[in-house]
């Protein structure tokens, strides 16, 4: 019986958008028109013919519709980890005397706030996410946090935290890795001074896919680390001597990766037409519902949320804590039920509200019910070896 | 009879893959596949059962063999531009007190020497080429330096540069954008110590592909400036504190662009069988017609040479001098033989060995003499605009 009911190739639902979006259709013949057109065709002359040159300004403002930037302040290329990087060195170079980052935050983030502060001499204040509010009244200070926890799934209030930082002679940098394209978004209006984010999650542009920067109008003319000849004044000049362009062109470093620019592109497409409010409400939707059901049907069995149920604070995942996640999270994946696991005890679902459906929600809740019924499918499983690729974040 | 001549849809001859590579044939067929079946079906799981997680590494292996570079000491991912930000950190790091730059050196690099001096508290040192040998001699001296020159298309000798540096407690970091994939490269026997390079040039990846770091054996256990978790010893322990990686994996920063990462994987099969000595003999044969040719055909009309003639020191690429040079450029696109112009007065024209062919150069000979020969058609053309896109590098 056990057996037929674990089949194990049912209709996926696929729960780890928060991870890694679902491709886009029609993507495939937009990278051949891209390739055999466009590249095939226009060769060298496709920089300006084609706007490749530009492109990580204007898919920036495409991006920027999404987190409520007005135009000029988004600009696309590199990793999220290197735009974080170059976004700390500009954070430090507005006179701070320390950074202050959450408990827990994502690793990347935090190695690269104790390289920053020990290359620049600040200090680092690691504390509760929580305390961030608090944290930013104190002038002189640098927030650097996730507006969304990867772990759990809290979210911070942005809002609160930018007012009080500008109330106070201290700044924010956040990273929006696991808001864009989830919720809506008012960095302009909430007066954040720095952003980053990723485009691989609830973007849907791929593994990998470039990371984008906010830089506030105020800001603009502030330097970074690593300038390049791309975001010189006259770039075709080729000056010896480095004068930044005007604008969010000078934040730029190496040459635009055109390839996932275009698939970039075309995943913002399905966000057309869709703000952030729409987004949020289809979230909220799909978050709740699967809270619900798992207060109903997993929680009996040892699953313990620990996503905020106060909606105000939540992201666009749920965190179920139970000691064997590990192995629920293996076992589901082969019922076709594909979320992740995060260490040490955490089963992490993810709702993207651009393709993740109330009926996704109800297999789901079904399938990993049945499951959890049945703990010698998943129980005493063997936990993975933490250098090698499980999934990332 | 001119506007005959002049036809503005002749087959194009392609002049330019030192710039932008050509795509290779099947890319778009590459790319659905990876799109519509690994992505699309392997979803997350991709990242492992894909090989994902290891492209820039497998990647960078098979870049290794084109450049010299025994297993392990290539990585691919980022620009060209953050790659050398991070190797002349990685070389700062060594303890030299000066770094070394040729004048007229690539912009970026440029600007990335004096912005890492900078912060480093180290001099910067501007020599002209012919004297980076020299200046390897000096003790604590960290020679930064394009292999060949991105305008007169003149090659550096990284086997003496190299020698000298080893013997005299100097270091050697190298930008082999304009050589990797047109020459034979022996990176580890010459002793190198650090080198980046370009993917979308010679090797045809595509615009802004993802650009390569070479880090000797011997430098493995050296810091970088932007740790990230997927070169942490344990990425998936999450761990608060950075552990490297053992070997090339810490030097990653950000998460492996994938889709152009497989673009690159697929135009690297057009090398496979082909070694460096292979590639060279061709670009050199087509250099060598060339500079024939525009002695006999284009010095008669005032172009001159400035690429060396001395085999040895030629990379893939000729240019010609003239005051005029931006007009003629022009007026030759229009005749279908693509090239480009370098300021203030170079016509540039590159030969890649890949698929660059002998009637290639047969044919853009008899139309750039016509052209010549008929200067009303070029000469007197306004300038560009050096903050606009014409071509890059």
């Amino acid at each position: 019986m056990t057996r037929v009911e674990s089949n194990p190739s049912p209709p996926v639902v696929y729960l780890d958008g928060n991870s890694l979006g679902r491709p886009s259709p029609g993507l495939a013949d937009r990278l051949a028109r891209f390739v055999d057109g466009e590249w095939a065709t226009s060769l060298i002359g496709g920089w300006s013919s084609e706007g490749w040159w530009d492109l990580p300004l204007t898919v920036g403002d495409r991006i920027g519709r999404l987190i409520g930037a007005a135009a000029g302040q988004v600009v696309v290329g590199e990793s999220t980890s290197v735009w974080w990087y170059k976004l700390l060195r500009v954070g430090a170079g507005f006179g701070v005397e320390r950074i202050v980052v959450e408990d827990g935050a994502f690793p990347t983030d935090r190695y690269l706030v104790d390289a920053v502060a020990s290359e620049q001499g600040l200090e680092v204040v690691v504390v509760p996410r929580f305390r961030l509010v608090d944290e930013a009244a104190r002038a002189g200070t640098l927030v650097a946090c996730c507006h969304v926890d990867y772990r759990s799934g809290e979210r911070a209030d942005l809002r609160a935290i930018g007012a009080v930082a500008r109330a106070s002679g201290s700044y924010v940098l956040t990273d929006l890795s696991h808001s864009v394209g989830a919720m809506e978004l008012r960095l302009d209006d909430d007066g954040i001074d720095l952003a980053v984010g990723c485009t691989y999650k609830y973007l849907a542009a791929g593994p990998g896919a470039p990371a984008f920067a906010y830089v506030a109008a105020r800001h603009l003319g502030a330097a970074q680390p690593i300038p390049g000849w791309i975001g010189h004044r006259e770039p075709f000049a080729m000056a010896d001597v480095y004068a930044p362009a005007d604008g969010i062109r000078s934040f730029l470093s190496g040459t635009p990766p055109v390839l996932s620019l275009v698939a970039l592109d075309h995943a913002l497409d399905r966000f057309d037409g869709l703000d952030g409010s729409e987004l949020r409400r289809r979230s909220l939707s799909l978050t709740e519902e699967f809270l619900r059901g798992a207060d109903e049907l997993l929680a009996p069995h040892g699953f313990e949320p620990v996503t905020p149920r106060d909606a105000e604070r939540r992201g666009s995942q749920v965190s179920l804590r139970h000691p064997e996640a590990w192995g629920f999270v293996q076992a589901a994946i082969e019922d076709g039920v594909i979320g992740d696991f995060r260490a040490p005890d955490l089963a992490r679902f993810g709702f993207a509200p651009i393709d993740t459906t109330a009926q996704d929600v109800a297999e789901a809740l079904t399938r990993l019910a049945r499951l959890a019924a049945d703990p010698h499918r998943w129980q005493g499983r063997g936990r993975p070896d933490a250098s090698r690729a499980a999934t990332p974040t």
